[in-house]
């Protein structure tokens, strides 16, 4: 993408609506703009990084088997009071009637709805286990929008439901989903935490948050490190692993964790604050029995099936990321969420010479099929960097008369700062070991 | 994917609730579920469909510069106020109160929100021209919804809107989109009109539809099929192109052709059906003034843009391609939008032979990167046949126990019912052949 060609709206200063640093950088960057209270607009930047983190949870949840499928943002009511939500959910909930006066929510959540679909096609335990998910949006009345897209009130979420015949295959479906999500998280370069929850309003009886690491994280925890990294390194390598560790890795919450009764040697127990970016629960039986979702069993009867709902904060993990990823230049994407992998900067766009290296250069990354953001303006070199180091575009290649005299070009790795020289023929070689694997 | 695996909940019967036959046949062959009146939900198959065409349409849209972005579904009724549209609108809209009594509109489009992202950031025509777009979900609440996801009050829509400094400069843009709809349609293997149209409501005073053939059209229109194909030639060929062409192609609506004044030669002039999937619009200053969109221009003096905006109906054209692409047995999808390319049917589950036979096929046709659709089911062939049919992936690869001892294996063309019969090496070069341009 040519800079000159793309709305990438920065701000120079400050934003004084902004409390925390992710909102900050995210407006600085061009990123989103707030429409209304708790309500954005995703800009070019941010609609990329929205939609590599999409794809991530996509292809993971693919891989265990889950089929994506689309609900709508608008719910007719006559399913809650089926579910006997209709009441408790208050005034998160956006309610609206539409011309025929008939009531409608804007879905906060899809139990009901996926319920619905399930009920309505699925009759025999042979069709099972089943897992469908959706990424789509959803709307949640808060009643203090704040911290920019961490809690806004329109927002896109992963959400997905699993249907099984009895409890002992429901919890393999749980488990299966919880290896998914360390897998989808450690692909976006994050230390995410699975912490044994409270199950809350949802109910069941069987839950886990998923915690990002972020000195700035709404909450305390304490983990145990060592089996948290095997895990982590177990999923990777995608042999059969014994799913009950993950249930059963200690990381607990501040009010949670009693020194006294801790198993984990002192050396492997971490102390962190983390920000919840997902949320999976065992349902039991609780929406299939008001909604008389059944399948007929072995034996023939019809007996409601046992669910599970497992969320991810797509939209929230952009505020995520950048709270666990910046320095006091602006952001660092982790490179497999990041909105282009490599930054081409032009520092003289007056130089023929300099131009078509640089176009010849954003041609072949991109045969190469690398995401460019190529910085083309007429801008001095110093506002090319400090808009490059904002955006935190994981590696910059920074292109100049000097460097091309002397066959010499700066690459420039924006977590740590650190550059490699290379020649113009080693850019592409460099990338191709560089960006096979990595995530962060 | 394997079927076994995957959800799709074909009906046997006829649901009686469908009136047309794309809408038929889309509940038929398990792709959506009505959850309320004009509102539903996508399951897989469907899901991927649209998914496809989002895709041709992204990328049609990237080549001419359009930025994507994505704007909030729930808007703030103030900026409808600003353009005097609040009271135009009527019951059509879905309009609800956020908890602290502010007044909300789901939003049927987005002139206002994309507007007011503009005259937030751009300030001066060197900015110019901008071009920004969306494919997201709108909420028309019809008054009769009807014919499915042909005219649904959830409904995925690609909208964009241009911005410029005059009106040359914003018909340089017109033309460049129209440009862009003619190579998308054909991507996607569709002939697609553009009709000029009255530009309506939405104002100004140049609008083309894109009108795609269908007998089972909305309405009648007359058009210069020779200059259309030509159109559709250099369009694909991306060379140059004299854009003035497109503009004034003879195609209009019944009502506006007149026999004595048409300059068409009689054997290039030709008598369709159509349906309408995208609408443009050349909108002039209207929602700039009032909106006070203004940039800096050449003499430095404010100065409203002038604005343009390009609708395609995504989850329409579902319906649309159904209703031109179909016959008695089912939907005939063309390649480029098809669920799946290949649907892989292995005839018999029990024969060990044919199992890895199909196992290894599959794996290998994953391996070069096509969609297979792996039907492992333990049903009758008779079953899958009439299930791929109805389903209407392009090309069927039968294998069973006769065929693999004989080494000769059947593909069948769905659109034609033609088979090609060639030996298990050679089905990856078969569609290594077929698969690299075709769009039918």
């Amino acid at each position: 993408m040519r800079y000159s060609k793309f709305f990438i709206p920065t701000l120079r200063d400050d934003p004084a609506e902004a409390q925390i640093i992710s909102h900050k950088l995210m407006l600085r960057a061009g990123m989103i703009q707030q429409i209304a209270s708790g309500i954005y607009a995703w800009l070019p930047l941010a609609t990329r990084v929205l939609q590599k983190i999409s794809q991530i949870v996509r292809e993971e949840q693919d891989k265990i088997g889950s089929c994506e499928t689309l609900l709508p943002t608008i719910q007719p009511t006559t399913l809650w009071n089926e579910s006997g939500r209709y009441d408790a959910y208050g005034e998160e909930v956006l309610r609206m009637q539409d011309r025929q006066n008939r009531e409608l929510f804007y879905g906060p959540t899809a139990e009901e709805v996926m319920t619905d679909v399930f009920r309505t096609h699925v009759k025999s335990y042979k069709q099972l286990p089943l897992a469908l998910y959706q990424i789509h949006w959803k709307f949640r009345d808060e009643i203090r929008p704040r911290f920019g897209v961490m809690r806004g009130r329109e927002f896109l979420m992963k959400d997905a439901y699993t249907f099984d015949i009895d409890e002992d295959h429901a919890r393999q479906s749980y488990r299966k989903m919880l290896k998914a999500y360390v897998s989808t998280f450690s692909r976006m370069g994050l230390t995410a935490i699975p912490v044994k929850a409270d199950s809350g309003a949802i109910g069941g009886d069987l839950s886990h948050e998923f915690m990002v690491l972020a000195e700035t994280g709404e909450s305390k925890i304490y983990y145990d490190g060592k089996t948290y990294n095997d895990l982590v390194r177990t999923v990777s390598s995608d042999t059969d692993i014994d799913l009950e560790k993950f249930l059963n890795i200690y990381a607990v919450s501040d009010e949670v964790h009693n020194p006294e009764k801790c198993p984990v040697a002192p050396d492997d127990l971490k102390v962190v604050r983390g920000i919840e970016v997902g949320h999976i629960f065992y349902l039991g039986q609780k929406y299939s029995r008001p909604l008389n979702a059944c399948v007929a069993g072995l034996d023939g009867k019809p007996q409601p099936v046992h669910m599970g709902c497992y969320g991810i904060g797509i939209s929230r993990l952009l505020g995520a990321i950048v709270e666990s990823s910046h320095d006091e230049k602006g952001i660092i994407w982790p490179v497999n969420v990041a909105p282009f992998q490599i930054a081409l900067m032009n520092l003289n766009v007056k130089d023929p010479d300099t131009v078509s290296t640089c176009d010849n250069l954003y041609q072949k990354l991109r045969d190469y099929g690398y995401d460019v953001l190529y910085d083309d303006r007429a801008e001095r070199p110093g506002v090319k960097f400090s808009d490059m180091d904002l955006m935190g575009i994981p590696y910059q290649v920074i292109v100049g008369p000097k460097g091309i005299k002397a066959n010499q070009i700066e690459i420039k790795y924006r977590k740590d700062g650190n550059t490699h020289v290379v020649s113009l023929d080693q850019i592409v070689p460099f990338f191709q070991d560089k960006l096979m694997m990595r995530t962060t």
